[in-house]
């Protein structure tokens, strides 16, 4: 729910309270215990996050948990979203997915709107905080008209990259790095998502979490699931291998088919869920949908879940209870958060060799990373052909989960950041203006 | 556009200008001639039409033509649109869809919504006119909320229904009827159309025109339709057969998909191309165009262009300008207006027999009109084989849309039912308050 303010601030995002304690049967005592210790320098810290987006997507799921437990932790954490219209988030998108890779026309006029918002939203800023992190490049150049107004010497600036910045087009990230050099400090989600050319401030590297206590996250009652899939038409008497995810090149739907089909060859009955969202106003999510359903064709045994069929993260939830088989065939990949859901649900995931997947799927271990279409069959099979295998990768998938990709772990190096920020006596980072 | 009027009056769609004059050209001078002395009567009355939808839908596209027309013959013609919200539009098109047959499930809260949006719209009328025709059920109940406040006798109320009614569920019908009793006349697109449980006023029948100056009617040059399809990866140097129309089970798309399988069996090289828009937020719709890619297959001869694509009324123009056949092979149909357009375009339509369809095509004539995908598959061999035979069925379908499904004629019609309205004698219809 998005507050709007009356008068020149930014929107804050409501995010209610959750208790730390609430975690300790998930985490331990002690882990709840050193966070606590971790926040005694930190205590009445005033900690902004931005970003530009108050639901939907990873960042917002992060920021949803993180910031009522920073709050709980004494800390005055607060989150805003910037306001922008349908032009500047189009643009935004653009740049989003021209720093991951993919080729995109842009020209100038484009910059122009970009900074025309950034600079809006900088003027309805109260830079009055100990620590402001903002998240992704949407905000990024926040800082750099607070900076021509006025900034506040004390107030530490981190700007959160979520993206996988590896084969950033070179030309957008040469504009863009001069809005991040004035930040104190980067932090990225992998170290490997770094940019070659970085020259920004000093970095930090932070791997997400997921909220353990959030629904979509939590065990489902099998009898639940199964009411659940039954209404797609699933048969949950038979085994199904699952991929959760959007329909889109870089997710290779049309590989995890194949796979299907190959693996099906060797266990007669298989069926194939594949879930995830689909926006209605994005032209080529619909597209490389319609190239996933005819790859498909009349197979009754090959199940497409869709936003348009009222799907959602009960519905999620019950694929990853139920699946026999969770695979996440990625081509590239940022950290891949559902996985991480897949695998604290106990179950193996065999996935490509891509971005956090390979942080979360430790080959042999906690499933299984492929890199064909061929190899993702054979291991399917494996799987489903050992059910004590399964059990085993399981355990030791919610193990792993448990130690590296809780949002208490988060929220630990989250402190361990503000802390360093705020202990530095470097004084405020370089405030040249970008040429 | 919607101009919204200052204070409680209702919507204006603004139309533009028309000139009669300009249709000389294509319907002849006599015809010309002929509405303006029918129209000599009727100089300077006030016509009102009132609909739901201000574009989109041969509604909108009727009175889009229709309004300005009746202005340059001297008439003073406006075209309101009523104001609704999302539950009271999502309410009338659940009603559309029952009156159309379709089995929907309803309660009284609904009925409650559609009346008091009515009562509101009512509200906002000014009454002072000499004829006000209310298109379809949407804003139906008006003229009941102006009997009870005040009801002008002078005016002549005419409820101008484009649905079909045959099939319309008996309950949803006997809650409707009384609201359409009080008028003065009904008018119906086919004289099939009205309900045989029936008993509203005196009815008349004027079946649907296009507009033939409407660019997307407008002869469109072939190299243009060319590069129009080549973006869409359709090979022009070889057939197509199309079929223009939503995705949804009453057009039979999954038929039309096996009908070309056969007839490629005896044509190779053989495309297809189906054309139409889809609504993003119509999760039917969604599921079902989901349903006709996996019929489709990976069959690359086999085109889909819908609204994500980009598709509108110019892909739809160069369709039917290049297809070597088209085919609409509904189950249920209204009038068909795109059948209209493509046999203007001068192409026969292999059409199912269905509602006006069957008005349309005459069997041999203009077209063929079939009951099975076999025949249907039978007809576009036919066609494909024979281009002569194709080029005569052309020519007279478009001379048999230009005698009887053009918007001059519709005008004519119009034009008529106000002068025997007005003419009437009988003073105001019955004023009984439904029950």
């Amino acid at each position: 729910m998005t507050t709007q303010v009356a008068g020149e601030t930014l929107p804050v995002r409501e995010v209610g309270e959750r208790r730390l304690d609430d975690y300790a049967p998930v985490v331990g005592e002690e882990a709840i215990q050193e966070l606590r210790s971790l926040a005694l320098p930190l205590l009445g810290k005033r900690v902004l996050h931005i970003n530009s987006s108050p639901d939907g997507g990873g960042v917002a799921d992060i920021l949803a948990a993180l910031v009522p437990l920073l709050n709980d932790l004494g800390l005055k954490a607060e989150w805003r979203t910037i306001k922008g219209d349908a032009l500047f988030f189009d643009i935004t998108k653009k740049m989003h997915n021209t720093l991951q890779g993919e080729p995109v026309a842009w020209d100038r006029s484009m910059w122009d709107t970009w900074l025309r918002c950034n600079e809006q939203n900088a003027q309805m800023l109260d830079p009055k905080h100990d620590v402001i992190i903002v998240h992704d490049p949407q905000p990024a150049a926040i800082l750099h008209y607070l900076n021509q107004r006025h900034r506040n010497g004390a107030t530490k600036w981190l700007w959160r990259c979520h993206i996988d910045l590896t084969d950033a087009s070179p030309e957008i990230w040469r504009r863009l790095q001069p809005y991040i050099r004035p930040y104190d400090a980067a932090e990225f989600s992998m170290e490997g998502f770094i940019n070659g050319d970085y020259t920004g401030p000093r970095t930090f590297v932070c791997t997400p979490g997921i909220d353990p206590l959030d629904p979509k996250n939590l065990p489902m009652d099998p009898g639940t699931a199964r009411e659940i899939l039954a209404v797609f038409g699933i048969d949950c008497d038979r085994p199904f291998m699952a991929q959760i995810s959007r329909f889109d090149p870089w997710k290779d739907p049309l590989g995890v088919i194949d796979a299907y089909r190959l693996a099906r060859a060797q266990v007669p009955g298989l069926q194939l869920v594949m879930i995830g969202p689909i926006a209605a106003d994005d032209p080529e999510g619909m597209t490389f949908f319609e190239k996933t359903a005819r790859r498909a064709g009349e197979d009754p045994d090959i199940h497409l879940l869709t936003s348009f069929k009222g799907v959602g993260d009960r519905e999620v939830n019950a694929v990853q209870t139920l699946a026999a088989v969770v695979v996440q065939k990625s081509i590239r990949e940022g950290f891949g958060l559902s996985a991480t859901g897949t695998l604290w649900h106990g179950k193996p995931v065999i996935a490509g060799r891509a971005g956090g997947l390979c942080l979360q799927v430790i080959d042999g271990e906690t499933g299984f990373l492929i890199d064909t279409t061929e190899e993702c069959a054979e291991k399917v099979v494996m799987l489903l052909k050992d059910p004590a295998l399964s059990v085993k990768l399981g355990e030791r998938a919610k193990e792993h989960v448990r130690k590296n990709f809780l949002i208490t772990r988060y929220v630990r190096d989250s402190l361990l950041v503000y802390r360093e920020l705020l202990e530095e006596n470097t004084g405020q980072g370089s405030a040249d203006p970008p040429s």
